[in-house]
């Protein structure tokens, strides 16, 4: 298999001078501050002409195929560029908890009433925790900008991050802040602040895939009316392991949760509000479908159930294991859902069922956009 | 929207003569009965270039967007080559069968009692009928060589397909005929055969992904021990509508339920035997995490558990609709699960929740090789 594949680079190389030289033109995309450690520029060109490496594969190989064929599987192939291997995390075992919040109007309460829970949780041991969705105000798309902030200003201007920066640094944790309505500029963003056990803010995800539903006499809802989407995936090196963030509708995506996988992610984030209609339809369905077709951990984060608010949140945070299993929910109360998370499940998941080396990489390739443009540039 | 993107095409045409010239001059490795439409090849070289597209919609769009940037999604580019719209089906509403069969060590018997199964299917109102994995005889490697079939020869050299072909042209059924080993030259493969209502052979799918896992103290197994896997996805347009096909393990895989839904299925049948380890972790949730990401129907079918057996089926054949909601489904005896399909909740889900229309094939792109290949030639 080895074999194949150096002969596989090295012929690319020959035939498509001109590809390889119109990728490595590419200007820089990717902005965030690198987390990654990134594989050679090679994957980017072997990748961006798949086509050719199909190809080849089959008239070149077929000399020195053992007899399964397995070498012209590539399932190195299958992500593009080519997954990054699992980082060895800062700590194996830790852990979270889910703070399952009431919601309601008054802001300033909201904020004391999270930094409460936050404290409590960090009491119980928790190093790392998550806040739901939309957590300093109502959820509708008349309120959010109303109790919209301007984090990138900070300090007054976005009293519910001050205040998570505050409390991750006195109890040197990391926080997840679930989500609040983001200004900036003339735009509001629906938002996830990641702040570091120093109190800095590692990560900002802007909901990506906004929330535009429609079910006839069930629920209809469009956060476009008011918000913009994100524009890119967020992953994040902290204290506790690589983290991919989305925020509720964005875990509809597989394809968001298979690039977090192949950027190397341990756990994934999802604050989010489910409703009374696709809550009992989707929403375990989903965290578990995620964390078990990419063997990685799932935490996800809502607010407690109000039956008298405008939207009635579906409850039920949950950590899902890289087996898909369930290890901590709960109910629609408000509740905080303290749970141990052990990362060495993850390789003893991967080493059991390999589905990464499995993948066939010659009938079908997941492409990182913004990876790939900020790899071309190598 | 529209003119921002016919700019964007027209711009990668004159910056990258070259690509499109190596794109277009790939040899044709499509190789079967094409069933679709093809949308224009310049999918297939907007595709390929998917960086330049970033690069260019970020400074192009600028000056034209709407204040939500959406135009700057490009959701008919999350899959590569674009995905096709779904066919309208030959039939709206049929009942299905799936024959849940006890597979013993005696294939004439096992032939046989397939046989009286699909007949009493038939006289159930059942127009499309689905077999287990492997019912013509017991699942290990060390039967896989002598229950096998020379399938392409047919007649005597295929008792069990040849039986499926004249039951399905007798009753004027299509048959999802399971899977039975496969003997082709000095390969083995597990392969399912599509029958459709003439009787004819409409499609021979050969499990992708070969099940090769090991879970310690629980269940280990290695198909690739004697069998070769397949080539190539399989999709099929039937009396019934359009089929994609995959076998057990092949589930595992999202990127496959992916680019079957691309090419516009509008049911997934899975023939599957899964165990008693992975069978109560996995076997409802794949299922039905295929059936809500692609919003399409899933069809299951496994053997009846024999505790006896050297592999010890999970059973639980099952249909699920294309909310991921389960319609249909048995315990672990021999059972046949006769449940109705109404296609016309395939559009009325992708209404409700336009996931298609609301992904971001700016950020990932999932690429279907062989389509795009044959794409380039076009």
């Amino acid at each position: 298999m080895k074999a194949g594949h150096a002969l596989l680079s090295s012929t690319i190389h020959s035939r498509n001078p001109t590809l390889s030289n119109s990728i490595s033109s590419f200007s820089p995309l990717f902005r965030s501050n690198s987390l990654f450690t990134y594989p050679s520029a090679l994957g980017a060109k072997r990748a961006t002409s798949s086509s050719t490496n199909y190809k080849l594969s089959r008239s070149r190989l077929i000399a020195n195929v053992s007899p399964t064929m397995a070498s012209a599987y590539k399932p190195e192939q299958a992500r593009v560029p080519p997954a990054l291997s699992l980082p060895v995390p800062p700590v194996t075992k830790f852990k979270i908890a889910l703070c399952q919040l009431q919601v309601t109007a008054d802001k300033e309460r909201n904020i004391a009433h999270a930094r409460k829970a936050i404290e409590e949780a960090a009491e119980k041991g928790a190093q790392l925790v998550l806040l739901p969705e939309i957590w300093n105000g109502p959820y509708s798309n008349d309120s959010f900008p109303i109790y919209a902030e301007d984090i990138d200003t900070g300090g007054d201007a976005s009293p519910s991050t001050a205040m998570l920066s505050e409390v991750a640094h006195r109890l040197q944790i990391t926080i997840v802040g679930g989500s609040i309505p983001e200004r900036s500029g003339d735009r509001l963003y629906n938002t996830c602040c990641v702040f570091g056990t120093d109190g800095k803010l590692k990560a900002k995800h802007r909901k990506i895939h906004l929330f535009d539903i429609d079910i006839p006499g069930k629920i209809t809802f469009k956060e476009s009316n008011t918000l913009t989407a994100g524009e890119n995936p967020t992953i994040v090196d902290t204290d506790i392991g690589r983290l991919g963030i989305g925020i509720c509708y964005d875990i509809r995506f597989q394809e968001l949760a298979v690039l977090y996988a192949a950027r190397g992610a341990h756990l994934l984030c999802y604050p989010g509000a489910f409703n009374m209609t696709t809550g009992p339809l989707h929403w375990e369905l989903l965290q578990r479908a995620r964390a078990a077709d990419n063997q990685l951990y799932v935490a996800t984060c809502s607010p407690a159930r109000d039956v008298g608010a405008g939207y009635v949140a579906w409850g039920h945070s949950t950590l899902v294991g890289p087996f898909g299993e369930v290890l901590a929910t709960t109910e629609h109360d408000e509740a905080i859902v303290i749970a141990e998370v052990d990362y060495s499940l993850i390789e003893a998941r991967r080493t059991s069922l390999p589905l990464e080396r499995q993948k066939r990489g010659d009938l079908y390739q997941l492409v990182d956009v913004e990876r790939l443009n900020s790899q071309s540039t190598k």
